[in-house]
């Protein structure tokens, strides 16, 4: 067993809780993702740490709430703002122990040449800067736009391409791939061979092709002697949209309901990771970075806050390290925060209708978060909007200076 | 057994699909409703014929769209319109038939004098004339207000004991009771010895209070002999709004999603529904005024189309009468209809993103209605959407003199 695993890490967009056939999906059928569950580790309770793409890849690139980076709603093209030099990012820290670093696929942390996966620690990088709905989309190979008509059902195939490359580029060196799928975000495009063939209809059809490629990944970690010591994570950055099953939990893409932060999350390991695993504790994407620092032996940046907590003891079968809370963003607005068993939302966007807030949800009993049972728990309560009260004050403090870094106005 | 059965139709207002322990429900206790189902017929896909207070009970009442009545949206007191007496409601109807008729609760079908619900056809009335988050909330009996300040805790088992000592008046005629709650709509207001007793909060409290009101009536009718005659029909008037739990079905209150239409529903007869049966036939309350017609031998009005269709071969545990297509609209708007299997969103509202439509879903495999399957089905595609423009041009042709109906400007 290596010391530090090679990590790969696909990143949907947009796919649902309940669209994986490992976290309970019936209709479209994902038989590789449902593998690494059985090799590995099914989260049942992990969380992006915001229901939209950029700040759900910010709080995952820097183990931070997104509102730290100044990123904490979705930017659009040649809006100025995107990933500050200031931030250390995965791939960064992974540097620090020797990794080789690829992304590939949708980056969504700014377009202007200093916000380039490239200038953020990755080795290589080729895909699209922006979600495949905002014009241009142009297809980039590190920093230079290589292609302004964009196939768009070819990307999971190129993506994948140059990530099995990467990975067969070989050396004594660990690596990390960063791949980040355009799909299932709309507009879907469908590649040659997978055109209706998901009862999932179209949209099935990006995922079930999303894992077919997944498979063409797997097994060449097996050809090549890799897959014993490669962590493997499948999840998604943010709740389905206009299509796409949250399993039944409320709420869907822009909410701070669980539809719209709950992830499918799947990871294998096979060196560490017992085969079928399920960890029920609540976790977050924040936590990525400081739990592959933590497997790796890199250190974590010590002048900032990191919010997430190393979870490495859960990832490879064991108990959860404890932690104060979770805590979910619309923009500034602190909405929603999770402790244990307990969700208690503190306000609501978009066009929120405060009528019945606040509401706490006991989401061990009621994980569709129907029944407010703030009458029942004073206590619950009164610790969970203290704790609600102070982060809120903790953010907007800073507030300032993040949007500041975000734009480009500091370092 | 009587060839007219008495009718106790309980209504609750803005209670959830998955709040009944009937339909899957699992936090909220409902022991009396489950016993309904029990002893009687589950229906696992009857609609509300809209996601709204005001149009569900226009059309529950008038076995017609809530358009073809001039009132497809929710109204607020002293707006005007109502009910209009041409209309013939289901306690009409079956007075044709010697039936007593009663109705206790939320009206919410106009608040001028000629729109009081003793002005179509029920002998006796005790309750509001709108919901209970509407200003004036007054207490009526009768066309006369009795009460400016309404204790709205106590209203459940008032409304209750008005039931019981109706059907406690006796004789040889059957009765038509329809029992509309004020509750679980919000604000909520839970009666002494109910409050903080359901593991969902105020708003289970709520239920399990009518719950147990329910069972008052239960024994009653037990106790009068008059049980096996009764048909008692247990349901809501649309989707859950800010507490209750559609049972992982999409969308709430004021969607046209089946979590804004798809009702619990449950109802025992025992001399006619074999106990334990369940339908999972498409069915609708606009069906309410035909079957009732049917199973008493009632006319239908015969010079206005009625939309719904005589279920009480399914209600009575055989097949369902075949049909055409339900409808299902925005004010105006058709946003949805369900034929068998199928349902088609061909709009959306309020504040809809018409990027993806229109969406066919497949509710058999994706009750969730995650995954439209427009690609896999253009035969379907093509048979709505006929469908849809055909009814949506119908609706829209009389629209003028529906409204005009409504407002008091035509008989």
């Amino acid at each position: 067993m290596k010391d530090r695993p090679n990590v790969v890490l696909v990143f949907m967009d947009d796919m649902g809780y309940g669209d994986m056939g490992a976290m309970g999906g019936t209709v479209v059928k994902t038989p590789r993702m449902d593998s690494v569950a059985e090799n590995g580790i099914t989260f049942r309770h992990m969380y992006s740490a915001a229901p939209v793409c950029t700040p759900s890849r910010a709080a995952l690139m820097t183990g931070r709430y997104a509102q730290r980076v100044g990123l904490p709603r979705v930017i659009f093209p040649h809006e100025g703002e995107g990933l500050s030099g200031y931030e250390r990012t995965v791939p960064e820290v992974l540097k620090t122990r020797g990794y080789r670093t690829a992304g590939y696929g949708k980056w969504h942390l700014g377009c202007r040449p200093e916000h380039n996966p490239t200038r953020h620690g990755f080795d290589d990088f080729f895909g699209l800067l922006y979600s495949n709905d905002m014009d241009p989309v142009h297809l980039y190979d590190g920093e230079k736009p290589v292609q302004k008509e964009v196939e768009q059902a070819e990307l999971t195939k190129q993506y994948t391409d140059r990530a099995i490359e990467f990975i067969e580029r070989g050396g004594d060196d660990p690596f990390f791939v960063y791949l980040a799928h355009t799909m299932p975000h709309i507009p879907l495009h469908v590649e040659e061979g997978f055109r209706g063939t998901s009862r999932g209809g179209t949209y099935g059809d990006t995922i079930e092709c999303i894992d077919f490629h997944l498979g063409r990944i797997l097994d060449r970690l097996e050809e090549l002697g890799l897959a014993e010591d490669t962590l493997v994570i499948v999840t998604s950055d943010n709740g389905p949209w206009f299509e796409g099953s949250t399993g039944g939990l409320r709420g869907r893409k822009i909410d701070t309901w669980e539809g719209g932060i709950r992830m499918p999350f799947v990871a294998q390991w096979p060196a560490r990771i017992p085969a079928g695993s399920v960890c029920d504790e609540p976790a977050c994407f924040i936590d990525l970075l400081p739990t592959l620092a933590g497997l790796t032996g890199a250190e974590l940046p010590a002048d900032r806050p990191i919010d997430g907590i190393d979870i490495g003891p859960a990832l490879t079968g064991g108990p959860m390290p404890e932690r104060e809370a979770l805590y979910f963003f619309h923009h500034w607005t602190l909405n929603a925060l999770r402790q244990g068993r307990w969700k208690l939302h503190v306000d609501r966007n978009p066009q929120p209708d405060r009528r019945e807030l606040p509401q706490l949800f006991d989401l061990e009993t009621d994980p569709g978060e129907a029944y407010n049972v703030a009458n029942l728990e004073p206590e619950v309560m009164a610790r969970l909007t203290e704790l609600a009260t102070s982060f809120a004050t903790e953010i907007t403090a800073q507030r300032v200076e993040a949007e500041g870094r975000a734009a480009g106005r500091c370092a």
